[in-house]
């Protein structure tokens, strides 16, 4: 087969301790979108060290939040493909969340990154998912929109640098405001890019990959959680 | 914290192009639950290459099914840290799906390797994911017993090797028969897990991890997707 077509440039922010399920959630809905759509994918880091997955571990040795639980080498390492010096332009960008972004430090380059790449004319989508949200709210770029973000971590996201000039809303599985896609916590990101899917291919496409990945959906303004967590 | 339990030793498979929400659902589940659990991980394939997710790419070579899909180089890379020659003892095996089972040579290393761990007195816990359950089957120590596998690809399950002497049952997102897990597609391996935590743990615990993940769980008999698949 040879690709007639222009692909679509995702690209998706990978750091130590982002959540698995936040990133591997969309990408397999996008992993199935791929097999008939001209697509490309990145995975941009700080380097191109392998990243661990929900935990932070830097030469061997457990950093951060969970380096004190009671299995702190208990983690999974992702390949990144770019830095982000050399990653190239892209259509749609994904940050994931994950206890890593609490590492406001560690974190400050994928933040300017982000703010870089806001002012970007060839972005089309910028997506988060869970605290995800909060490494954009720190750019100042998120002033003004609407958004959501995940639900046990509602009060500590709109506590971050700038995050109080943006409009959190508390009852939304998802929220789209413009280019700005954002979605409550780690599960929710799949039901945001399922709902992306649809809105460039439409629901036979969107419900197609839904039900080859045998997934239950929630509505957009269908959010149990926020209640569970009490943020209503 | 100084660990004073006896850890409980996961082992999961990883080859080729295994889906990313197979292992990473679960995964997200047993990472929420390690942080208070004192558990290893150990993830094992061939060898230690690099993992392409849901691709089969070999020496930057797309091979297999999707070689021809619009995306062929549409990936994640993951690495493994054990190989079928090193692994250590387990006390629960996951054995992940996608389209990498249909390649019947490359993974018989993986056969092999499961048909051993079947005979090992150690193993309390055997549980497959999706078509993960077909690599299982062909061991043929599933003989009489009850399972489940994914929904869109159950006939071609029921068609390999020793998959005749399998009582499968069409409607369920799980089925428990012994020391034998096995799940429906995909998103039904994170609801096998959350069920087996709460096995394991108790409710309370399946269930605070659950809404940390906002994670929408069906039952184990709850299954639309057989019929959405018509194999009812």
């Amino acid at each position: 087969m040879v690709n007639t077509t222009i692909p679509i440039r995702l690209g998706m922010v990978i750091y130590p301790a982002s959540t698995a399920l936040d990133m591997f959630g969309p990408l397999n809905a996008l992993n199935l979108l791929s097999i008939d759509h001209n697509m490309t994918l990145s995975l941009v880091a700080r380097d191109m060290d392998p990243i661990s997955i929900d935990r932070t571990i830097i030469d061997g040795v457990p950093q951060g939040m969970l380096a004190s639980s009671a299995s702190p080498y208990f983690t999974q390492y992702i390949l990144p493909t770019h830095t982000f010096d050399n990653a190239p332009d892209f259509d749609v960008i994904l940050v994931p969340g994950g206890v890593g972004t609490r590492n406001l430090k560690d974190t400050q380059p994928i933040v300017d990154w982000l703010g870089e790449r806001m002012g970007d004319p060839e972005l089309n989508y910028m997506m988060t998912i869970c605290t995800g949200s909060s490494l954009l709210a720190r750019t100042g770029k998120m002033a003004g929109k609407n958004a959501t973000t995940n639900k046990a971590a509602f009060e500590w996201v709109k506590s971050v640098e700038h995050a109080d000039k943006v409009n959190w809303i508390a009852k939304a599985r998802w929220v789209v405001d413009g280019n700005l896609w954002t979605s409550s916590g780690v599960s929710a990101g799949t039901d945001m890019t399922l709902s992306w899917i649809e809105h460039l291919h439409g629901r036979n496409e969107s419900e197609r990959i839904r039900n080859l990945m045998e997934w239950v959906a929630l509505n957009q303004t269908d959010d149990p959680f926020a209640e569970y967590w009490g943020v209503v």
